[in-house]
């Protein structure tokens, strides 16, 4: 072994999305923390899309923010675009999306990671982890040096044995041309760690001075601009447009005829991709009926003239690329600055994991990001935060942070990975959270906040300013009950205006707020005491008005759900000895050890028989104990 | 082979200082230009000393511009401090010198790249280069693509076969955590292009937030600024502080009690490193009597915490590296952020190019920067703006560009390198230049802005300024030389005031400031009519009329230098046969074939006798065919 270095209590290892998350959590809650990276001038790199947020990430970026993540923060600095999508399908599913100026938001991720108390940002590559006693004790850099530590966290992304697959071409590469790191992946073998093959891929960039904008449809951005993080005030920035084309017939004649030159249908890729973000030729012959299909042409900065085809995905060979390229309108004459390429990467089965993102055999272990499993930045960054969070509270002796499917979309994340694990790139998506009526992005604060406060991820100051929000939105909505409105004339024709019923006696503004057609602002109209609050607050306002109902019913499922969650199933359960638990279920059991009854019940092939098997067994094994206590 | 791509005339082959400004230049010369990078994400990248210009490399800077290259626009777009060395020193070695804000610069550059009109800007690695009868056909990537291409243009910098070396470890990488690109040294060994192993190294990189600023001396910018483009009218901009400290007892102990593990000394870099830019483990052996070392503490941008230890480059183990940090002043707790490390590289022998930098023995191939034996960015630029010069000539079926020793640092720069070749990697230094008091950097507009107008690189208007400059120039002093003061009390308290002899008769202003203590501004207090000029044009008013006799003699030694490179030696020369040679003067000769009796008479091993010998052959060769025609 070579230098040992000063020991540390929590060491990353990456400085992607997921990683710069991990690392400012440990490091904010007081952990000596080092971070590594292959390269200081890649920290936060999107080498796909150049955006944030969108349906479902969007909320993992708010919820990210409201436990005193850096994500939504770094977005809002660097954000050339921003728009709230899913407008018309109510507030359950707004999802935020930025378009981001890539150089800007690494150069700013990366000067707040350098400005961090107790973190230590390095550039070394980790190729091998120290492991005594299923107990981590440290990392070996490329040098040989040792830096040992309490915890380590692993977010290495797509660089493990990354490979980049491009028509009948393939090589060893990280994403962007950078390197990929191949040695780390033998170190987590030789401690037991079974290793996968996920693919992931992006499409071409193209050189904004050999398009033709006019053939496009333009998307400005929304006005005013909605900031992710709770903590920005305002964003007042001039916006850049994006552009919505359509693929031709001879876009898709183009593919249909080369398919057998894709890697994905040759036989060449071996990883498995993200259903939920498909590569172009996958979409032609999924939806082979789909005469067309959306690519958005967007700017990948301010500074540069690279744009982004997003939708268009490929790792056709690059002759393929420069036809389909240029039979889009608007691209006749388009000049590829970078080709679209496949990867390839070692990931762990994310099953292997406690609901901590802590490896199951191996203690002060952790895992986030992409290498879990996953796919997107957002989705890496809130496996991160988590991560962090818990190498640290495990540095520090205490309990982990685990947040249910009730709290957030970050616990239907990780619990789906870590219960159901996943055979795929996983994306979040709203349908895959049960009480997403709860879990919306404008009330991310009301359900994270005091959490992050109590890890010391919240400032005392944010904190008290948080507080003064929920009281102003709970004391308009009692004023809101409290003032009644007469049938007077003025009333009446404001609700004729509005195409809402007459009222015959008097009635509460919180019931005319409750009908669809009345919208809070334009209250103000016949409500000459209503007080100037800010937005968020009057938002939240009438999303808890208007859904109130259906707010209640979620929060009685989340009731029965919590129930189920809250029984822990004992570490030293033997499902082998359990009566009348089917075999597979048995099987199951044994291989994923849920932590608690809800757990128990989302794992594939274990059926409500089995968990109705479990409470009678729960239910005896607590009266014995009761008995013998 | 793979897809055929369009064709182009000149293709660039990576896109460091030396290949952003071949690119630009044969495009803006017309040429339908490619220029391929392996990462579009560090282009122009600084992986050693944030800074531009400095002794003799801020006249290349000069030079580059005053031709219409990029090099001085963009450090002046992105200077975070300025400053002018030598100033004790005389006006023929000021030299400029800025600090830059390294990713500024990258982004600017790039940009500039993708906005270039005939330029195509594209990530891919070259692997192969296509040769057929001695003519270069254009170049392979990667992926198995053939980009036809008239012209060729080699810029590889430290990237072939690159290997990075720390103390007893090795590993094969670019720069700064990049690829290296290691299939295309075999594709030109296979054209029988020998290559060499040279190295250099980069200091460590530390948090600022870990230093003791106190404990340094600081060296705040220049006010006013003065940019290094002549196209910069003005640059306001408020500049940080660099720091200068020295090395320790300490420091000094570490070095020499760790100098057996260094690989410079246990044998385990075996390319040659930069005699003029040396390790500091160098220093410490070859100065052994030196009790301390500068070193500058430098900031790598404005919006990262990054500082560079100039002076303090190393290859030494990590554990050295970091107990060398922490012995000197203010960096008793310094967090390294980027340890140090040697890189070893493969580049050819340049005296196998011709003075275009176009190979000897293959049509249409060029080469500039370090794969040429240079060291340094400047260096590199200044012998890239050539290349691409060349490279558009030569698709248009032209002259090459040729400037001599007389014309530029540029020229003696090139004419050392290819005709002297280099054991080392090469550096500029005013001592390199015969005729430094005319290559000064405020006139390099005057010596080389009309040739690039000629190009096509300089804008009419620029010309058209630049011309107005110069007749500025000769007006001013046109007058100065007309105008008379008399020997007044007014005229001779003023001399008095600045410590200059009385006059008794009416002088000349001209004649006045001759006189050394006696300076242009300052002439003002006596000369009513002094026109409101320019600070370039009166500095350069100033240098001519003080320096006049020492400015002539040096024009007559270019004269006769300018006699002795217009002969030309025939193509078809044959040394062997020239009786007289001495037989070292014959091989050299006959291997270097020179252009000119000037260039003969600088290749080591040919002797002033050897010179007289083929002055002689060659007037029996004038006369037998002036006889003959």
């Amino acid at each position: 072994m070579g230098f040992v270095h000063e020991a540390y209590d929590v060491i990353v290892i990456g400085a992607g999305h997921a990683g710069c998350e991990a690392a400012l959590a440990a490091a904010r809650m007081g952990a000596k923390t080092a971070i590594f990276t292959m390269n200081l001038d890649s920290i936060a790199n999107m080498p796909c899309n150049p955006s944030i947020g969108g349906t479902a990430k969007g909320h993992l970026v708010r919820e990210i923010d409201a436990l005193g993540g850096e994500m939504g923060k770094c977005a809002d600095k660097t954000l050339i675009q921003s728009r709230i999508l899913n407008r018309a399908k109510g507030p359950a599913v707004y999802s935020l999306r930025a378009q981001i100026d890539r150089r800007s938001y690494q150069r700013e991720m990366k000067h707040t990671l350098e400005c961090q108390e107790n973190l230590h940002l390095c550039q070394a590559e980790v190729v091998d982890i120290v492991i005594r006693n299923n107990k981590v004790e440290g990392v070996i850099t490329h040098i040989g040096s040792f830096f040992p530590a309490k915890a380590v966290v692993l977010t290495t992304g797509t660089y493990l044995k990354g490979k980049i697959i491009i028509g009948d071409v393939s090589y060893e590469s990280g994403p962007d041309g950078l390197l990929p790191s191949n040695r780390l992946s033998e170190s987590l073998k030789k401690y037991g760690i079974q290793l996968r093959r996920f693919k992931t891929g992006t499409p071409p960039r193209i050189n904004r001075r050999s398009i033709d904008f006019s053939k496009m449809i333009v998307q400005p951005g929304d006005d005013p601009i909605v900031p992710f993080s709770f903590e920005t005030q305002k964003i007042e920035r001039e916006q850049v447009p994006c552009y919505l084309i359509y693929s031709t017939e001879e876009t898709h004649r183009i593919v249909r005829e080369n398919l057998h030159r894709s890697p994905l249908y040759s036989g060449k890729i071996e990883g498995i991709g993200p259903r939920y973000c498909p590569s172009f030729e996958d979409k032609i012959v999924k939806f082979a009926d789909k005469e067309r299909h959306q690519i958005f042409v967007e700017p990948m900065g301010l500074d540069t003239e690279e744009i982004y085809l997003q939708g268009f995905s490929t790792s056709m060979p690059e002759d393929v690329q420069h036809a389909m390229v240029r039979s889009l309108p608007g691209l006749e004459n388009a000049q590829i600055m970078r080709y679209a390429y496949a990867i390839e990467y070692d990931c762990i089965d994310p099953t292997c994991l406690k609901l901590s993102l802590e490896f199951k055999d191996i203690e002060g272990l952790f895992s986030a990001g992409q290498i879990n499993g996953s796919s997107g930045y957002e989705e890496a960054a809130a496996q991160g935060i988590i991560a962090g969070i818990n190498a640290a509270l495990k540095v520090q002796g205490k309990e982990p942070l685990i947040l249910d499917r009730s709290q957030a979309y970050i616990g239907v994340l990780i619990d789906d990975l870590v219960t159901k694990g996943t055979n795929e790139p996983y994306r979040m998506m709203t349908s895959r959270a049960e009480y997403r009526l709860h879990l919306r992005q404008d009330n991310a604060d009301a359900r994270l906040t005091p959490i992050g406060y109590k890890l010391g991820l919240i400032s005392e100051e944010r904190y008290q300013r948080f507080l003064e929000k929920q009281k102003a939105i709970e004391d308009e909505i009692e004023r809101l009950k409290r003032k009644i409105v007469p049938p007077s004339d003025e009333v009446n024709e404001f609700l004729d205006k509005y195409n809402s019923s007459r009222i015959k006696s008097g009635v509460k503004l919180y019931d005319l707020l409750k009908r669809p057609e009345i919208t809070y602002d334009i209250l103000k109209e016949i409500d000459r005491d209503m007080p100037d609050l800010p937005k968020p607050v009057t938002e939240e306002v009438a999303i808890r008005i208007k859904y109130e109902g259906y707010i209640a019913k979620q929060m009685q499922q989340i009731e029965q759900f919590k129930k189920m969650e809250e029984r822990l199933l004992p570490e030293d359960i033997n499902y082998e000895e359990i009566h009348g638990l089917r075999l597979e279920a048995r099987q199951k059991l044994s291989k994923y050890r849920p932590r608690s009854l809800g757990q128990a019940s989302r794992i594939s092939g274990v059926s409500p028989a089995d968990i109705s098997v479990l409470v009678i067994y729960l239910n005896a094994r607590k009266g014995r104990s009761d008995n013998e206590g």
